[in-house]
């Protein structure tokens, strides 16, 4: 897949997800509930996560207009929206910049804030279990489940646990490591796991391969998270920057000084690749999740 | 169902609930989360919304052991469990006391507070879908997306919203039930949709009649609690008495004085009772719901 037919299928999902977002995320909630839970989800993300749902789905044999990876899409898009908005908030990160605009609790309070990343995890259940559309009932509940334990305290929730309690600590790589799996990595595999959940025709060998993908991919995320923490500046990241060294937090930059950080996102971005060949799926289906695993690491912001 | 059976059939409950939930919010979770979120779960609650499960399916013939009914029974009682450690927080109502023991924040701190409530909703929805243990996939995927509309922006954080917003503000009898229903009553209506859903054998009269039941039992639990609010010490209510009223927060008993307020709580417990009686189910069948609801009318904390 060459970079023009790359773009073009992102567009067509991109396209697809914000307006799924926008239709899904009412406006018509109550005393401004809705225009908080809009301000946190819509204009802005990169829908990474989107995009890796519906890449995975494809390179599984799901169709583009597969309605099971638009919900778990969009699903994975509101958790990974609400972590953001908590993360934000004074009592944890006490964030007022994020993709450029004031942070919701900036913008609504922190009481609506609050509100509006509960009521969007909730949502995000809500829209992976339609009574409606065709969504086998065995997909939906396997995409809870997953959805579920990548972003508690199995997941998500307990990795924010691990980076609250290491601030100021010296952790070692695998204690680094061990923390982003679960705070940033968990939701990336669980994109990979919905999408590949959405698929008719999964053999285990090509499931173990691609969940080696979506570690491998997640961890090499957060290291270049790292990297651009201290390389790029807040216009360009959308977000402050230089923050989580400011708050003498563990990272990898921290840990191995960044030359050996940008050397491991080499190596991860190689061993995303192979773990994608040992799925044994075609070239072609598999073309848009190695343009997207290829972005992730090549990414400015 | 005399007073003796009823105790012997929510002690029976109430163990199973006890130590499913024991055994689902597991300490094990990093960084003192798994703490925390046992800390705002274990000892102290009245479990009404379990018991409220268990009613209803086995109304609809479930068996007393339903794992279905277990599960949906210790989830509706993490959203209610998360709901209050985020409401207690000092950005929405700010209170130190919960069921006698300090609240979460305060034992915890508030960012820990903030993801332990985040990953009991999470966990929530991991335990209504479980990959082993025979719960068919279709009530599942029904109880999920129950439980998640009548906590999102739908049900319970919509009326939280409302909440928020009144504040102070004078509300017409309408616009106080439709907070309630919304914050309060959502809730108790999904345990007996959940409930029903647990069962083989529903028809769509005795769905609208438990439906109606649910609706009228909600109405009448919030009613009840803004009379103890008022009539009730602290000591007794485990939680800050009088503190709506401090507040000015918009009340039944506010809006239309305490005797009225407790002729509408008598008249809600009656309604209750008939929606019972339409459902045509069998009286031996209906014996614990009928006992439930009428604890919950005639309850003193």
């Amino acid at each position: 897949m060459n970079q023009v037919d790359f773009k073009s299928w992102m567009q067509v999902h991109l396209a697809r997800v914000e307006a799924a977002l926008s239709e899904w995320v009412d406006e018509a909630a109550p005393a401004g509930l809705g225009q908080a839970m809009r301000y946190a989800v819509l204009d802005g993300g990169k829908r990474l996560r989107p995009l890796l749902v519906h890449a995975t789905a494809e390179a599984v044999g799901a169709t583009a207009d597969s309605m099971a990876a638009l919900r778990a899409a969009c699903a994975l898009e509101l958790i990974h929206a609400y972590s953001l908005v908590h993360d934000d908030m004074p009592c944890m990160d006490n964030d007022v910049l994020r993709r450029g605009k004031p942070t919701v609790h900036v913008q609504f309070g922190q009481a609506q804030a609050l509100l509006a990343g509960d009521a969007l995890q909730a949502l995000a259940f809500e829209l992976l279990t339609p009574s409606d559309d065709g969504v086998p009932v065995a997909v939906q509940a396997r995409c809870v489940g997953l959805l579920a334990r990548a972003s508690g305290y199995h997941g998500m929730a307990g990795g924010q646990a691990i980076d609250l309690a290491s601030v100021g600590q010296s952790l070692s790589e695998a204690q680094l490591r061990q923390m982003h799996h679960l705070k940033t990595g968990a939701l990336l595999l669980c994109g990979v796991q919905m999408g590949a959940a959405c698929g008719p025709d999964v053999s285990a060998a090509a499931l173990t391969a691609l969940t080696r993908f979506g570690e491998v991919l997640g961890l090499a995320f957060q290291v270049v998270d790292d990297i651009l923490d201290v390389t790029a500046d807040s216009a360009t990241l959308g977000k402050t920057a230089g923050k989580d060294a400011a708050a003498d937090k563990p990272t990898y930059v921290a840990l191995m000084g960044l030359a050996a950080a940008q050397r491991l996102a080499d190596q991860l971005a190689q061993d995303a690749m192979q773990a994608l060949t040992d799925t044994g799926l075609s070239a072609q289906r598999l073309a848009p999740l190695r343009a997207l695993a290829d972005m992730v690491v090549q990414r400015t912001h």
